[in-house]
């Protein structure tokens, strides 16, 4: 019997149209996609891979949505994760082409990583389908080149402190903060007290989508949603 | 007369498949498409941006190569940027639709950004559609989760140092370095002193792929090309 590895497929970071060639072909020649959903607080199904494949028409009978429970506790999502792997190895046992969905780029800052480690470990063979992180997306949209020639970029995934960013700015790094809502105080004092560039992102790619570089008008009134990001350099002398 | 913005369009690492679907129509639907070329020693033209654009059958007639000079001098580079920069700029004003083409991301260490800033100062509107950059590319074909939850990344564009090196692993980031050989002692010393896990790149995408984690054994002999890069991660306790 012919056996297909399992393929972990980037979508992008929300419009459609930054899917890949590679990916889209992926999900239209398979049997089977899993891929996330959450549950809002009213009870509504939301997930932006599903909006994502649906924008490119593809086959709903392929859908195996899972769930992710919102919860800080992960012991859950951790069982979701073992479920959705498990169910990828029997598949992929009995033949059938399969596609792990991802939203931005399936290698960074994914948590697709929780299933592709348990098939590393199972005999089950995968393979990553890059694609367009949100970072790269947003710096798009704001019309920046986010680094040029010999310039360091240090991205911080939410856990931003003082002191990092005091030790990258005196480096003359460019940062990248992501997840702002867990470091919004940290973020806005060090924004206050320090003179650097700065362009702040939200949402990019939805309806709400804000993007600012005006630090004190813009930025510093704002409450940071989990979707936002914020590129910092020093400035120059 | 209707008048349309020039388009940085990322036309992805060297993959064709690792196109966008917007950067695939935004070539298909232009008038003029800028790209550069540079010419071996040999004397061959050589154009990843062009074999990309091929492949996709992109019709010829809209190409619109510059030739880099491949010096450490960059004055005569910066002068074609300018002179790219005047054509767009001339053709904006001519009603034509424009795209400058970038290998990987337009906006991520790219070159293009000379032609950007150019246009900037001189009311010529100009859009980034977003690619998937080398590195990104890079991890997926190693099979590599980049980064996951906590972790910081730290990238080096060839200006890595032993210090920054140190610095990174103690802080528990993990270290990207790209143009390798632009460091190449440093960073086998590095290899040879500290215990890192470490995953090599050089001329992902091409016919010359080549990927390893064995420090010792694959990477210490090799002489590192340009298009190599390294991602080092502190070993956990």
């Amino acid at each position: 019997m012919e056996r297909y590895p399992v393929r972990f497929v980037s979508l992008g970071p929300g419009d459609p149209d930054l899917i890949t060639l590679a990916a889209y072909k992926a999900l239209q020649k398979c049997d089977l996609i899993y891929y996330p959903t959450t549950i809002s607080p009213s009870g509504k199904t939301l997930s932006r891979a599903e909006d994502i494949m649906l924008t490119h028409g593809i086959n709903t009978a392929k859908f195996r949505p899972y769930t992710l429970p919102m919860r800080k506790d992960r012991t859950k999502a951790l069982e979701v994760y073992e479920e959705v792997a498990s169910r990828c190895k029997a598949d992929y046992r009995a033949g059938l082409s399969v596609v792990v969905a991802a939203e931005g780029d399936a290698g960074f800052y994914s948590s697709t990583h929780y299933i592709s480690d348990i098939l590393l470990g199972q005999e089950c063979p995968f393979i990553y389908i890059a694609g367009v992180p949100a970072f790269i997306a947003a710096s798009a949209v704001g019309g920046l080149s986010i680094t040029r020639q010999d310039e360091e970029l240090q991205i911080i995934p939410g856990n931003a402190t003082t002191k990092k960013l005091q030790e990258a700015m005196a480096q003359e790094r460019t940062v990248l903060i992501m997840k702002l809502s867990r470091c919004e105080s940290i973020v806005k004092e060090f924004l206050t007290k320090e003179d650097v560039a700065a362009m702040y992102f939200e949402h990019v790619g939805t309806a709400d989508e804000f993007i600012t570089s005006r630090i004190i008008e813009d930025i510093m009134p704002r409450r940071f949603p989990y979707f936002s990001m914020l590129w910092l350099k020093p400035k120059r002398q």
